[in-house]
């Protein structure tokens, strides 16, 4: 009994002055990202000096180029360029767009094409429109109510969620399958609500597909600001036979070559247990891509960073990568995941930062419940910087390709309420980006990258093959 | 044994049944505020309509007026207007100042006369400059270093605490006490780093006090953007015999009368006990104080609003009370805690947002262990909105006053990362205030104020005399 009393008095010691050596890490790490972090420095020049990075841009290889240089000066053990072929769309002259209650009376409408889509004729397209609230409408429309018209979808996304990311995937298939599918019926086009909880005039971007339409059977698709929709929905609703003019010549071009950009700290004891953390060096073209991601990108340059800065050695080996292509394509993170295999490469940890530069809340994690259980004993750490949520859940588009390996995924949390007012739109700007609350999102994520390492993942996952 | 089983589950079974109950309460509530409220018109009206509401101006005397129109239309059981005198202190022409590193060599920087400063001169006060980090650095370096001279506090907020308030507390001594120590050492002005983290070309104005210093040694006292801080910081450490000029022509008038906006739900079962949501009618005037408070008080209003809309009858007397002059006098705060102690009035709960209209966290309160622990008992079902700080601490200024009556005081905790980006400056402006998050913190704040209802406080507190 007194051996055991003595035992359980040592063991409880060993968490005592562990959890005091952890506390003191997460200080370290806290106060570094908030007096000399170089995140806000890195953003303010893919923003400002660089701009939107759409796939196969210009801007994108200057991303690429510029994050490569400035991972070179962190003394990193290594860092590359992972080669990847990417989709190259391209948006070409403005879009233009008119409601046309008679002939002759019109009223321009803020609008944008959606990614991927084609272009409509040289002299634009101008038909009638039937408003509808979702995919699953058309079929109750069918064919002979929808031929020859322009199909708006015009859904909004659900004011009551909490998370405005489940307010989204609420509403983007619209914007992803509505082209593909509204051609089913005959549309001639499709006019889709912008994917944000505001009232205004930035038209939203994003990804659409058409899926297996053959390509005569296309049509094109663009987004109409919250407040467009707003008054198109009226007017139809004042006489139904108004029509819709829209012009956009975006197109497609042959893949072209771009990079996922990666840098790496060895591990000094457990080098073949990698760990990642990234976010998507591609944006959107309309803005800078301030949010979406460039924050990601220098959160996850700023880890390997921090730990440079207070001399934390990792005893596994990290890895920060910029994923090319999130946005249309994911090509960056299957390449990755598929270049981790043929290699043979053993992935421990992934940690994605792809929800805006906002104040972190948290993390959401994919993994087993043997380490979500070790990650649960770790919350009170992160209580003082008032990191509160660690929930089950999605990760990160461009690790996810990753999950074979049965690894821990992690997605940061930041606060969402402000995330779609900027996606994908014009205003996803740097002025919108807090320099603090970035710096702490970095340091949330180097404080759980520095747990994992130090503790290790439960039952560390076997490479597959 | 058999009994008691059967007591326990019964008891249980009503704890769950209770839960469910308070569940569709919190969800009706938040559903409410985020699709019906009506804080975010009403900040507009506050904001763009009227602007900055300086306590003894036009400005304030129509927020008064608005805000008491719009609770009338309410269908509240009373809505009054309480009289108060309030000091009415005016900014004057705009303030302007440079540095001068040789005669006829100046560069400009911005500033604005501290709340309550005296004027300069007319012609402007130029004199050598002496660098602090704080009032402490006064006595180290004694009247013959300073004598003539301006003291130009720069103490910036320490950027690694999290909570922006707690690095706010460590400098805020500078703004207010800073003219007045200054003045004993021979001083002839004052110039303070504005209060905020970032940057930038703002200054930030805020109350500032000469507690018992006598009027003809009375010094004019101004802040300085934390851009012209660095500059002058900087230009000091280049040449220490430099000049600063600036001219301000702010002054104090006789106090005024102005009012507390009051509206109240009657009670249903103890209407004795009195619980009030508030915040402050009155601002800085630089911007138009949208953040501090515009927020606080739509979201009070709309506690009210949104037990209107959804038909819950408070058991227990709710007030919301619009105080005037927070900002320099709390003579509102006052006034209502001596009213209510003039008519034995009894107060059970009060709650005052003043943080800004920033995602919500939590509250702090301020109240013994019993009603704590009560409260603590409710935490769960904030868990879904994502509110998660329930701390001790300080609740707000304007109701601080009625803690002789030993109620429930709290203060809504909204993320603090950006208020003092904005904080007393020009840039506390509508357009930085996020719909969605000024409307998840009234309904956070009225969820609070429903189980305050509905459960009651422990021990209610005995009113004074």
């Amino acid at each position: 009994m007194k051996k055991t009393s003595l035992l359980l008095f040592l063991f409880v010691l060993c968490i005592g002055f562990a959890q005091t050596e952890d506390e003191k890490q997460f200080k370290t790490i806290y106060d570094m990202a908030l007096t000399e972090g170089k995140a806000y420095h890195w953003l303010n020049h893919l923003s400002n000096q660089i701009g939107g990075r759409l796939s196969g841009s210009v801007q994108a290889q200057q991303a690429v180029e510029y994050t490569k240089s400035q991972l070179d000066s962190l003394g990193l053990d290594r860092v590359w360029l992972q080669p990847v072929m990417v989709p190259k769309w391209v948006r070409g002259a403005p879009e233009f767009a008119y409601i046309e209650t008679k002939p002759g009376l019109t009223t321009n409408v803020p609008i944008c094409a959606l990614g991927g889509s084609v272009a409509t004729p040289g002299i634009g397209l101008k038909a009638e429109v039937i408003e509808v609230q979702g995919i699953e409408d058309l079929a109750k429309l069918g064919r002979e109510k929808i031929d020859g018209k322009i199909v708006f979808y015009n859904r909004p996304m659900d004011p009551t969620l909490i998370s405005t990311f489940q307010s989204y995937s609420g509403c983007v298939d619209q914007r992803y399958s509505g082209a593909a599918e509204a051609a089913k019926y005959g549309a001639t086009g499709v006019i889709v609500r912008s994917m944000s909880l505001r009232l205004d005039d930035y038209p939203h971007t994003g990804a659409m597909s058409y899926g297996d339409t053959p390509i005569e059977q296309r049509i094109p698709a663009a987004a109409i600001s919250t407040n467009g929709a707003e008054l198109l929905s009226t007017t139809l609703k004042l006489n139904p036979n108004i029509k819709f003019f829209f012009r956009q010549n975006c197109r497609q071009y042959p893949d072209v070559e771009s990079y996922n950009v990666i840098g790496e700290i060895r591990g000094s004891e457990h080098p073949e247990e990698i760990m990642i953390v990234g976010g998507h060096l591609d944006s959107w073209d309309l803005g800078d891509g301030s949010h979406d991601d460039g924050a990601g990108c220098v959160q996850s340059m700023e880890v390997l960073h921090l730990f440079k800065k207070i001399g934390y050695k990792p005893k596994r080996t990290l890895r920060v990568v910029l994923f090319m292509n999130e946005e249309n394509g994911l090509r960056g993170g299957n390449k990755y995941a598929e270049v981790a295999e043929l290699k043979n490469e053993k992935h421990v940890f992934a940690l994605e930062s792809d929800a805006g530069g906002f104040t972190p809340r948290g993390f959401s994690f994919d993994c087993d419940d043997a380490n979500f259980e070790q990650i649960l004993g770790w919350t009170a750490l992160f209580e003082p910087y008032l990191i509160h949520m660690f929930v089950r859940g999605g990760s990160g588009a461009d690790i996810s390709p990753l999950k074979d390996q049965r690894l821990v995924l992690s997605g940061l949390r930041p606060d969402s309420q402000r995330y779609f007012d900027h996606h994908h739109a014009e205003n996803d700007t740097f002025e919108h980006v807090n320099k603090r609350e970035l710096e702490l999102g970095a340091a949330t994520m180097a404080s759980l990258v520095y747990l994992i390492d130090k503790y290790g993942t439960v039952r560390p996952s076997k490479v597959k093959g």
